[in-house]
């Protein structure tokens, strides 16, 4: 089973990256952007099978290690 | 109009960050992991409020920036 988890920063952390990226976009032309945010995402191929199970392992990753859940969220899709 | 890219590496090009992740994880004791491949997305705030411009302008914007065609592929998501 494969499993997706989004990463973003929470609403109201600070972004230089995502800032950097607006500011080249706006440096190429691309006036038309009011704002940038970068997160990322983490493809895992799960040996689980069951998704109530799947999701809650991915679930425990999350907290343990792929996600800093003081200043980001992140959200699991099963695929 | 908001939009979300999505960027990951193409199928065969090494991901040395999702092999850390995936030896982390194991090392924490989640054995049922048999791959990890890390991505990045980017979360736009756009000025445009037609969907087929707007789809347009971010195609640009990741041929142009965001994405690295050589090795990885996008896709964007308008919300």
């Amino acid at each position: 089973m494969r499993a997706r988890v989004t990463v973003t920063l929470k609403e109201g952390v600070l972004d230089p990256q995502g800032k950097a990226i607006e500011g080249a976009l706006k440096g190429l032309g691309f006036g038309g952007v009011n704002g940038a945010r970068q997160g990322k995402i983490i493809d895992l191929e799960l040996a689980e099978s069951d998704p109530e199970r799947a999701r809650a392992e991915v679930s425990a990753m999350c907290e343990a290690l792929l996600a800093n859940t003081v200043i980001e969220s992140y959200s699991i899709e099963l695929v």
